[in-house]
């Protein structure tokens, strides 16, 4: 599943020797040709994975997904089991997500590389494809097999990572940093900002956490304009999106698997956590922040400073912390306004 | 009124023309010599556009300062014609802000340009003006018709634009960003500071958001500290300002035409929305929010975390989401505290 | 106390020379050997400060410190010198942090430089000393004596100023800058961050803000992460400290002496204010922030968004603003819902 032009996969494995890697219990399926010397190719995430690739339920958010997911090998806690098919081998893991971790990285030692080119002494790789008309300015490093559209303008000391595509039109400022990215056209960049860098994605144990590869991208759609210091995550195993003509403004963190839609528009200092979805023309002020995995509808509107932490309907507009719909959250100020003055 | 030093002015262009671009409807003043041939030369906000300038009223805040401008021709809403005088010239639209954008855009083609330099192989351009005893370190890139006063240190990997101008005796990090601006004497930047990059200005609209040219600057008075990865956005017509001898703190997001006083405080990740105004000495504590448009007097202090909406008189302590008062943001949290051993 | 890698001390003075310089009264212990021709090595806060060295009391926090303190010269308000002891010289100000900042200034007068490498023309000085197996990319600057170890990569257009020195196995990303800092093994450091730059630190005076010289550094130990574009603020006079395997998103903003424990998870956009110390294993939510000279225990959850002022014990979970017990700020939001109800 994770992108060929950004990782490196050192497998298939067995499932016998992911087993191990995974520290699971391995329960192989009854009515099934599955054996302990499986072969599995590559990791993916429940919804896309398919046969020969494993995947992972560590979110009870996703129990459903597994009855009908094409996947046959899954890591899932004990307590899950019964969310799965008899057609399905099981690692079964006291923690699921520390397993797959653990087994991501057997299969992409090199995921957390900081390497943006390994070309030598050269700016510019010479398997970097570039377009027509483009102009960089000094210092501007372009890695190997990177993808350059037409009429490209990249300012000083920038930098974009191997295998990075760029389309046609873009604009991208000073002292930027993209990796692990597909960006569309027309899209206008403010400097300093920092693309594509793996997300916030671990194990917590106190015995040390265990860092969980990251191996997905960003993906910008068209006309999107990000603004200075702005932070977007790539995606863990699926990718973080960003609709078409979306806006984001100064020092905003978009986390792993983030979806936005189209047209929305996020005020600075936004933070939205990981694989939660915003739906088209949203708006949310500034210094709000999302928690993860909510579904947010289309044209939704978010006060400046919300926490939200469930789930908002189309066209709802919401506010406070937590966030609850706008005039609920007036009528709570004045309540509390007014209690102080019977005291 | 766009700085030739930063901005290309395409025009003049006639009434008739502009009134086609902004999608206007153009309301001639009765006893005037203004015809839709009449030129105009440039844009203005209301309350410095001069004769043969255009300029916008889509604030209601700033109705009044219409009749007294010294503009003739105004990009305007119908329901705000009474505030016009019966010799100025009318672009009546439904969106008199997108009308402007698209204006704006026409007489500023370039002004999302993200070049810094348009010398070729040089990192510091021939047309730069360096001051003595000047340190530039490796990988420093200064604009075409940048002026660098005496005594100033640039460190590695920063970027200077187009016709920046830095004062005597600035000290400024590695990998800063600045362009659009004009840095007084001993300002002190860190590292990963971005300054002079456009501004969060755009008409929302589902058939596409209309871009509204960033023309201003970002005018810094001396003796000012900024520091690692601030941002600040350059004005939209008028310039964003920060008085002498202010300290921002990290990471704080300022918007374009906030005016900072003299001696201000402004704590890390602080976030200050457009056009709001300062007075001298006020200090904002850590997370703090303002929305724009705000009047804060002289010696204001904004408690961390706080969310100001409403104007603040001089010398005034607020705290709270709404801010209000101090002694009353208190009294709330007692309240909510006493609320909960009742029940 | 300053450590001489980073930091140029221009003493020894005598008492009579300091006292004049930090515009304070000068008191000399009755009992003593101590004159106004008694030379002063160098600058140290109240808990390491050593004979010969001049520290400060300017925090009521510390007032029972200054007794059992070696130091035996003190910058003091005339209210606090109850609390020193009879062989202790006292040098009295209206404002001991004030005072405290012209005298360390006069130590070091170049504390505020932002010169990352001497070197002229090349990015890796010739003093520096590289590792085995190492990868520099583009653009990469390696200041003055730093010492990188055995199979780092740092990636383009990466900063590393004098001194610093990182350990083997570290990875750094693209327009990342380090100085004033020592990075332990296996760090992995997210594009766009910045190490090392001067904290918050001054008197804030109304006749010009006095800045006070941040000597210390910032001290990373091993496999600790930190995000994208997250600051950390090198010490004032102690160090600033990431414990051992922590882990640190995006956009977070550590000030000057904090002292973080092992394996601490801060998520983004968090803000930790001046010489708080937080245990080992407490997880921080997204966009809090924590006042400065905290204690915060071990394993401590502390909600996003949370506003904290006050220390935590061991264990506990908290939210709200100001920060309470999770169950009480559960509470409390119930309490408010159920009002709005009555009303």
């Amino acid at each position: 599943m994770a992108d060929s032009r950004f990782f490196k996969n050192n497998g298939p494995f067995s499932l016998k020797e992911l087993s191990k890697v995974g520290q699971v219990e391995l329960i192989l399926p009854a009515n099934s040709h599955i054996t302990e010397d499986y072969i599995v190719n590559d990791l993916a995430n429940l919804a896309e994975a398919d046969q020969g690739q494993i995947t992972v339920l560590h979110n009870s958010k996703y129990n459903d997904l597994l009855k009908s997911s094409k996947a046959n090998v899954c890591i899932i806690h004990s307590d899950s089991q019964k969310f799965a098919r008899d057609d399905q081998a099981l690692l079964v893991s006291k923690s699921p997500y520390r397993s797959f971790g653990l087994i991501a990285a057997h299969f992409y030692p090199d995921s957390y590389s900081m390497i943006y080119s390994k070309t030598g002494a050269k700016p510019i790789s010479d398997s970097a494809k570039i377009g027509k008309n483009c102009h960089f300015e000094q210092g501007v490093i372009i890695g190997d097999s990177a993808e350059i559209g037409d009429n490209v303008t990249i300012a000083a000391n920038t930098v974009i990572g191997i295998g990075v595509k760029i389309h046609d039109g873009c604009k991208i400022g000073a002292n930027v940093t993209i990796s692990h990215a597909i960006i569309g056209r027309c899209v206008i960049i403010s400097p300093g900002v920092c693309i594509g860098q793996p997300g916030f994605g671990f194990h917590m144990d106190e015995s040390g956490h265990i860092p969980v590869p990251q191996l997905g991208r960003v993906i910008i759609d068209d006309k999107v304009e990000i603004g200075s210091n702005t932070t977007l995550d790539r995606g863990s195993l699926s990718d973080t999106f960003i609709g078409a003509g979306s806006r984001i403004d100064n020092l905003v963190q978009i986390a792993h698997n983030v979806r936005l839609g189209r047209g929305c528009v996020i005020v600075s200092q936004v933070g939205i956590s990981g694989s939660t979805e915003i739906g088209d023309y949203s708006a949310i002020g500034g210094q709000a922040g999302l928690t993860g995995h909510l579904k947010i509808g289309r044209g939704v509107k978010i006060a400046a400073q919300s926490g939200v932490i469930r789930d908002i309907d189309d066209g709802q507009t919401v506010g406070g912390y937590p966030a609850v719909p706008s005039r609920q959250w007036h009528k709570q100020t004045i309540a509390i306004e007014k209690l102080v003055k019977l005291k």
